[in-house]
C-alpha cells in the first residue's frame, strides 16, 4: 500500500473538522515536519476551502535538529528566539486554531549529551510558556495528528525497507483514526460519545483517591476537589467543540500535587526530546516523586524530573481500557500520542486548568491551594496493563471498583 | 544522471566558502524551498564543521504561497508579519550571513490577480526593509545559489520526464556554477580574477555615460559621479570577502536616477513574482520611465513600475559577456540568477549604496543629490544580446568602444 489520496484527504478532512474544527475567518497554524509536506499542503488546501484567512506553517526538519543539539554552543541552544516566540503568541491571541503534525523519530538525540537537551528543552518551554497557557487552557482550538515520517515508521517496524515501513504505519494510524471507517466524521461522534458517558461518571462520582495495583506499582492518588474529567471532545473558550488529540482513548483528570503515595512502575517506554526512558520506577511521599531508577535512559529521566520543582510532581491522571484499539494492535509505537492511548497513563508536569472549576482563572497562591500542579514540562508516561486494577474511594471511604485487569470495570450504554 | 552526493557536497562547500564564506562563531541563516531539504541539510552540516554557532532555516513552500495567494484576504496579504521581520533583522544584526537557496516555479502565480502579488510583495518589502538594506549595503555576507526544483526544471526542459529535467537542470547548474572543474574553488578564484580586471579597467575610465544601441534599443544612462563598478567577489563591512551571487558574470555600477534617456527593449523574460513578462520596451526620459509596453505580462509590468517612484527608475547597470557559461548553454532558464548573467541588464529600483563612493553612508537628501535611486523594489532585466553594441563617453565627451556584437572589445590579461 502507497498513501492513497483518497485517505490523505480524508486524514486532512478529520483533522480540520474533528481536530481544530477549524471556523470560517480563522487563522490557522500548522507545526510540521518537512517530510509531511503531502498532508500539510492538502489541510491546507481544505482550511483555505473551508474560508480560513491564513495558513501559516511552522517547518522544522529533525536533522537539522539533531545538527543543531549535536554542534551548537550552549549559549544558542539556551537562547531560544523571542521574536518566534512573540509571533506565535501573537496568532494564537488573533485566534489562530493550532494543529501539530508530529511524528518524531524516536531515537533522534540518543547519541546527544542529556544534559544539552535538557537545558534546550526548557529554554524553549520557558520562551513559549505564554504561547502553551493559551493552548493548554483551550483558549483556542488545538490538535495533535500523526504522521508516519521515515525514522519513526523503521522504528515500530524494523526489518523492512523503509517504504513498507512507512505505508504499515500509515495503514495503522488509518485505521486507529477510524479513517478505514465508511464515515469517518461519524464514527468520530460515537467514539465522542462513549468517552463522554465514561467521564460524565466519574463526574458524578467525585472520587477522594485512586488505588492503583499492578505488578510494580501500587499507588494512591488524591484528586483535587471540584475536579473536572474531561475525555474526548472539549469546547474552547469561544465554544468551539474540538479533539485536541487524534487518536484519544483516554478521560482524565486533575491529580492533587501533595496527594500522591507509593510507587508507580512504567509499561511504555517514555520518549522525552528524541530520547527513551524505559522501564522504570518513581517513588512518591507527599506527590512529589524522592527515588527513582529506569533500564536505560536513567540520565534523562533525571533531566526531566529536575527540569523544576514541578516536574518531580504529577499533573494528569488518565484511564484507557486495554480494549482501545492502540492496545489491541499490540505495537509499541514509541510515539505518546499513540502510547499513551493505548494504556492508563500519569503525566508528571504541568496540570491543565481546565481540569478543576474555575482553573483557567485561579492565580499562582489558589493553583498551590487546590493542588494544581505547574511546572515547565508535561509528559505522559504509560502505566496500564492487563494486570492493573484501579479502585475509586469515595468521600465516605469507600472503594469502589473502576478497572479490573486493564479494563473498565463499569458498564456503560 | 541523479545528482551525486559528492556534487551536492562539492556545491554545499562552494556556497559556504566562496558563497557566504562563513567564519568560525558565525550565524547562518538559509532561506529555503522544502524541496531543497537535501542541499540544506548538507549545507548545514558543514556549516556546523566550520563553527556556525547556529543554522536558522526559514523553509518555504511554493504550493502554500500558491494558496495563500489565491485564497487569503487581502488584508492578510498586506500584512507581512512583523515579528518575522523583526526576527530577520536581529540575526542579521547579530552577524549572521544569509544564503538563499532559489529555483522559483517561474509561472507559480500566472492565474492569480497581479494587484494581489504586486500588493503583497510591497508589503513584505515595505516590512523586511530594514533587512534589506543591511544585505544591500554588505553589512554582513550574503549570496544566492539555485536549487532545481521541479517546477522549475519543467520550465526549462519541457517534454521530458521531471525527474529527467530536475537532472539536467543539477547538471546546468553544476556546470554552470563550475562544480564539474576539477577545483571548483580554484576555479572561481580564477574568475573572480578576471572580474576584477574588467571592473578595475571601468572605475579607472571614469565613463560619464554610456550609450546602448541595438535592435529595439537606443539607450543613454549617465553614470553617478564617483561610481565605483563591482563585479565578482566583494568585501563585507567586516572585511569578509564573498559572492553575492552564483553564478555571477556580471560587472555592475550605478546609473543617475534623473540621468537615463531613450529606449530599451529587453531580450530575456522578466521574472516578477511568479509572473513573466516577455518582450517589453521601456522609454526613459530625464532616468523616468514615461512609455512602455509588452507583448506578455504587461499588467504585471504595470504593477512592478506603480510599486512607488523609485520603481520607475534604474538602480542598476551590469554588463555581461556573449561568451558567459550560461550564454554559451543557449537555454532561457526564466530565472534572474541565471538569465541575468547570462546578458547585459539594466534593474529597475533601489541602486546598491556600495556602487559609490560614500553611498552606504549617504543620508536620504545626499543619496537623491548624487543620483543613487532608492526603492521598494530590484528587479533586473535583460537587454543584451549578440547585436548589442556600448560605447563609454569620457569626461571630455570622447566615445570609446566597451561591448561590439554582445562582447568585450578590450582585452584583458
Ligand atoms: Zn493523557
Ligand atoms: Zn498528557
Ligand atoms: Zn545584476
Ligand atoms: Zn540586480
Amino acid at each position: 500500500m502507497t498513501v492513497q489520496k483518497e485517505q490523505l484527504e480524508k486524514y486532512a478532512e478529520l483533522a480540520l473538522k474533528k481536530g481544530v474544527n477549524l471556523q470560517e475567518g480563522q487563522g490557522l497554524i500548522i507545526n510540521a515536519p518537512i517530510e509531511a509536506a503531502d498532508l500539510v499542503r492538502t489541510i491546507s488546501a481544505k482550511a483555505y476551502g473551508k474560508g480560513a484567512k491564513n495558513v501559516h506553517v511552522e517547518w522544522g526538519d529533525e536533522v537539522l535538529t539533531f545538527l543543531k543539539m549535536k554542534n551548537a554552543p550552549s549559549e544558542v541552544l539556551e537562547n531560544f528566539p523571542k521574536w518566534k516566540a512573540d509571533g506565535l503568541e501573537q496568532m494564537v491571541e488573533d485566534g489562530y486554531a493550532l494543529l501539530s503534525i508530529y511524528g518524531p523519530n524516536p531515537d533522534l538525540l540518543k547519541d546527544i549529551d542529556s544534559e544539552r537537551v535538557a537545558k534546550a528543552n526548557k529554554a524553549s518551554a520557558e520562551a513559549l510558556s505564554g504561547y502553551r497557557d493559551y493552548i493548554m487552557n483551550d483558549k483556542t482550538t488545538w490538535s495533535i495528528v500523526a504522521y508516519p515520517q521515515q525514522a519513526w515508521a523503521e522504528k515500530v517496524f524494523p526489518g523492512v525497507s523503509s517504504k513498507e515501513a512507512q505505508n504499515k504505519l500509515w495503514e495503522q494510524i488509518f485505521h486507529i483514526t477510524r479513517i478505514d471507517r465508511e464515515d469517518p466524521i461519524a464514527a468520530w461522534d460515537e467514539h465522542n460519545d462513549h468517552l463522554r458517558q465514561a467521564r460524565e461518571y466519574l463526574n458524578q462520582k467525585q472520587y477522594k483517591k485512586l488505588h492503583y495495583k499492578a505488578p510494580g506499582t501500587e499507588l494512591s492518588i488524591e484528586l483535587v476537589e471540584d475536579h473536572i474529567w474531561h475525555g474526548g471532545s472539549t469546547h474552547s473558550d469561544q465554544g468551539t467543540e474540538f479533539n485536541p488529540n487524534m487518536p484519544t482513548e483516554e478521560v482524565f483528570t486533575m491529580p492533587h500535587k501533595y496527594g500522591v503515595q507509593g510507587k508507580v512502575t512504567s509499561t511504555k517506554p517514555l520518549n522525552y526530546g528524541g530520547n527513551l526512558i524505559e522501564n522504570f520506577t518513581l517513588h512518591f511521599e507527599n506527590g512529589k516523586v524522592v527515588d527513582y531508577s529506569a533500564e536505560s535512559g536513567e540520565e534523562t529521566l533525571k533531566y526531566l524530573l529536575e527540569t523544576d520543582e514541578g516536574a518531580k510532581r504529577l499533573g494528569e491522571v488518565a484511564l484507557v481500557p486495554n480494549e482501545s484499539p492502540i492496545s489491541q494492535s499490540g505495537h509499541i509505537f514509541f510515539n505518546t500520542l499513540y502510547d499513551e492511548n493505548a494504556s492508563c497513563h500519569l503525566a508528571l508536569g504541568k496540570a491543565y486548568p481546565t481540569n478543576v472549576q474555575g482553573g483557567p482563572s485561579f492565580t499562582k497562591e489558589q493553583m498551590d491551594q487546590h493542588g494544581v500542579n505547574d511546572s515547565l514540562v508535561h509528559e505522559d508516561f504509560m502505566m496500564g496493563s492487563s494486570e492493573l486494577d484501579i479502585d475509586g474511594e469515595t468521600k465516605d471511604g469507600e472503594f469502589e471498583p473502576i478497572f479490573r485487569k486493564g479494563s473498565w470495570a463499569i458498564e456503560f450504554e
